[in-house]
C-alpha cells in the first residue's frame, strides 16, 4: 500500500524515549548515562526497551551473548513475506561509565521509532523488519568492543566470549546469567536481508561543514599499539644530558612523532597518544620506565600498514638513540571496512530526498554495523554531534538533525524492504 | 699536639654504623632505608644516633625543628678555644619513600667518625667540632626539602615549618611532638666558624669519569614548573587532525621542547620532564588535559632564567597552535649556590694529599650544605656514586671511596679549625 504523504517518524517520542532510557543510570540529573554492559543498569535499561518492543507487538529473541533482536510482522503481511529475511537495524544500548544519552540509544530507538510510525500508518512493508541491541558494543567492561555483533556474525565463539574477565574481575557469562540474559537463539543468528545503523557522528566534521547527514561509507581501520620503554631512573639534577635514558623523553618523542606521521600522510590518516604513563612520575627524577598508547586509523589498509610500519623504525631508532628498549603490543587492529555501495547510495539518495544536506564520509569509529557488513549488504547514517563531543554526559544532537536521521533510516528502510513510498 | 702519623678514619666502624642505621625502616633485606621525616622510623634512626653521640661525649641540642647538633668539646681543650664556633659538618638522616643507605646517613656518621677517630688518638682541636642533622632534608613527606637546615640559618620560620601539612594530612609541629622532637634550641641556630658535608654524589659523573671525589663548588641553580594544558577531549577516530586541542599531544611537544634546550644551551644545562599525567589518559581520547613538571637546572642564573624563558615562550607559541591554554606555577626556584673558595681549595688540597683523583663540579642535587652556605664558609665533598644511583635500595658507594672520602673530611675539618695533621 502506499500512503497519501510520506510519514515522518514522532520526533517527540523519539526525544521522550531517549530521556526515559538515559535516566536508568543517570549522570549529571539525567544528562548522561552510565550503563556499563550487564550490570544492574544494563539489565534495568534492556527491561524498558524489551517493554517498547513487545508493546508494539515484535517477535523478540534473545540469544547467547544476549543480543536482542525484535521482528516485525504485522498481522497483515502474506504469509510468504513472512518468510524473508529481515531488513535489520539497530545499534547498542551498553555505554561508558560517563556516556551521552545518543551514542547506541538513538539507533535502537529510532528503530523502534520507524517500526511504530509505520505500523501506526498502517504500512505493511514488503518483508519483516527488525530492530536489535547488541551486547556490550562500547567494549568499556569487556573486551573486546562490538563483542556482541561480533559474536552474532560468528566472528567470536561464545564459549570465548563467555569467558571474557572484565575489569572488575567478573566474566560475561556469570554476568549474563546473574542478570538473566543468556538466551536461547543462536550464535551465529538470523542473516538479514541488509542493514543499516543510524548513529551520531561521534566526531566534529558535520557540525563544522554544516551538513545534516553523514553518508557513511565505511569504517577506518584500527591499529591500536602499546608501546613500553623501559630505561633508567636517574637524578634530574645530577645526571648530565648525555648519559640519560630517559624514558619521559622517549615516550613524549614517540608522541610528537605519531603527530608528525598523521600530519604528513594527510586527511583521513589519524594518529593518536592518549594514554601515557611515567614511573616514578616525579618532578626530580628522570623516568625509568614509560607506557604510552599510540593509535592509528585510515580507510585504506595500505596506508595504514604503511603508518605501522614508520612507527616501528621510529621505535627501533628511538631505543638506539636514547639507549632505552622498547617493546610493542597490539591491543587492536582491524582492517578498514567498506560498505556495501548500494545501501550507501539509498542513504544518500534518502537523506536528500528529505532535503538534507549529506557528505559522504568513513567512521572513525567502530560500529556494530561493521560486523554486520561481514554478512550482509551494510551501511550506516551518522546525524552531527555538538562539538565532536561523545562518551561524554554533554554529547548532544539537535532535535531537527535527529527527525531527519531518523526519517532517513525509516525511508532506507522502506527502500531495502523493497517497498519505497511515494519517492520519485 | 701533632700525632707521629696521618689519622685514619676506620672504614669498617663507619660501615657497622651505616648498616646499623639502615635497618630501621629497612627494606630489600636491609639494603636500603625508609625513614620518612618525623615518622617513627625516623624517631628511632634518631634514637640510635644520638646514643652514638652521645657515647662520643658530645653536647647535644636538639632546636624547634628537630635539628639535632652534637658539638665536641674535649675535656682538655683549654677555656678559650671552647668558646670558639665550632667547625660544623653533618647532612640528615631522613630518607625518601624507598632510599638507600648512604645519601644524607653518610655525611652524618662520617662526622661521627671522624670525631671519634681523633678522640681516640687523643687530638684536641684548636676549636670545637660539630656534627649536626637536619630534619626532613628530603621533602618527601612535607614539602619543602631542605626544611630543617632552612630553618636553622632563619630562612623559615618556626611557625611557617609547624604548619606544613605533609602528604598524608600530618603537620611537622604535631609529628615532632609525637616523636618528642621539638627541642629548645633556638631558630637561628648557632653559627659555625664553616660548615663542610660529606655526600654521596647521586650522580654518574665521577663513576664514569674514574675519579675517587667530587670537589664541590656549589650547587646547581633549580627551576621547577608545573604546567597545566586544557584542551578539548575528542574521540581519537573520529577528530580530524586539524581540529585537534591535544593536551596529550601538547605536554610531549614541551618534554622534547626541554631535551632540545638543555642540548642546545649545553653542558651544566639540564631539563627533565619527569612528570606527565594526562586525562583521561584512554587509548581512544584525545586527552583534555594534561599536568606535567619541567625541571631546569644550571649553574649559571642568567642562563637559567633564559631557560625559563625560552620555555615560556614555547609554551606560548604552543597555546596559539594548538588552540589549548596553558597555566603555569612555579613549584620551587631556588639561584644557583656558589661555596666558599678557600673551603673548595681545601677539600681538593685535602683529597689529593690523601692520593686521591679530583674533579671540580657542581651540585646537581639540593643539600643541606647550600643553606649552611647562607650564614658561613661552606664548601662539599662528594663520593662516586655506582652507575649514578639514589634514592633506591640500589644505591651503592665502593668502600674504598667512602674511606677516602670521610678522610678528606677529617682533614678539611682539621684544616678549617686551624690544626692542620702533618700535610706539607
Amino acid at each position: 500500500m502506499t500512503p497519501e504523504s510520506d510519514p515522518h517518524i514522532d520526533i517527540e517520542r523519539l526525544l521522550s524515549r531517549l530521556a526515559e532510557l538515559s535516566e536508568i543510570g543517570g549522570i549529571d540529573e539525567t544528562t548522561g548515562c552510565s550503563r556499563l554492559a550487564f550490570t544492574d543498569a544494563d539489565r534495568a535499561g534492556r527491561e524498558l526497551v524489551l517493554t517498547w518492543m513487545r508493546d508494539l507487538g515484535l517477535e523478540v529473541t534473545v540469544d547467547g551473548i544476549g543480543n536482542v533482536v525484535g521482528v516485525w510482522r504485522p498481522d497483515s503481511m502474506p504469509e510468504d513475506a513472512r518468510d524473508l529475511a529481515p531488513v535489520m537495524t539497530g545499534s547498542h544500548i551498553d555505554t561508558v561509565a560517563t556516556g551521552g544519552r545518543y551514542d547506541g540509544n538513538l539507533g535502537v530507538l529510532a528503530g523502534i521509532e520507524v517500526i511504530e510510525t509505520l505500523a501506526t500508518e498502517g504500512f505493511v512493508p514488503p518483508r519483516p523488519l527488525a530492530v536489535a541491541f547488541f551486547s556490550n558494543e562500547e567494549g568499556a567492561r569487556f573486551a573486546p568492543d562490538m563483542m556482541g555483533s561480533l559474536v552474532y556474525v560468528g566472528g567470536m565463539g561464545l564459549e570465548q566470549a563467555h569467558n571474557t574477565v572484565g575489569i572488575d574481575g567478573a566474566t560475561v557469562g556469570e554476568e549474563l546469567d546473574r542478570i538473566g540474559y543468556r538466551g536461547p537463539a543462536p550464535c551465529p543468528g538470523l542473516v538479514p536481508h541488509a542493514f543499516v545503523e543510524l548513529h551520531i557522528e561521534q566526531g566534529p566534521v558535520l557540525e563544522e561543514a554544516g551538513i545534516d547527514v553523514g553518508v557513511v561509507e565505511g569504517v577506518q581501520g584500527i591499529s591500536w599499539t602499546e608501546v613500553t620503554i623501559e630505561g633508567q631512573s636517574n637524578h634530574a639534577g645530577t645526571t648530565p644530558m648525555r648519559l640519560r635514558h630517559d624514558a619521559g623523553f622517549a615516550a613524549a618523542s614517540v608522541a610528537t612523532f605519531v603527530r608528525s606521521l598523521a600530519r604528513e600522510l594527510g586527511h583521513p590518516q589519524v594518529g593518536t597518544v592518549g594514554a601515557i604513563d611515567l614511573h616514578p612520575n616525579l618532578v626530580n627524577v628522570v623516568a625509568a620506565s614509560a607506557t604510552l598508547t599510540v593509535d592509528l586509523r585510515n580507510t585504506d589498509n595500505g596506508i595504514l600498514t604503511g603508518a605501522e610500519q614508520r612507527l616501528h623504525t621510529h621505535l627501533d631508532e628511538l631505543a638506539t638513540t636514547e639507549g632505552v628498549a622498547v617493546s610493542t603490543r597490539s591491543l587492536a587492529r582491524f582492517d578498514p571496512v567498506v560498505f556495501d555501495s548500494r545501501v550507501v547510495d539509498l542513504v544518500e539518495a534518502a537523506a536528500r530526498s528529505l532535503g538534507a544536506t549529506t557528505l559522504r564520509m568513513p567512521s572513525g569509529a567502530g560500529h556494530d554495523a561493521q560486523m554486520m557488513a561481514r554478512v550482509c549488504p551494510t551501511a550506516m547514517i551518522f546525524t552531527p554531534s555538538h562539538k565532536g563531543i561523545s562518551h561524554n554526559p554533554a554529547e548532544h544532537t539537535d532535535p531537527d538533525h535527529l527527525a531527519v536521521g531518523a526519517d532517513t533510516l525509516l525511508q532506507v528502510m522502506l527502500d531495502l524492504a523493497g517497498g519505497g513510498w511515494s519517492r520519485p
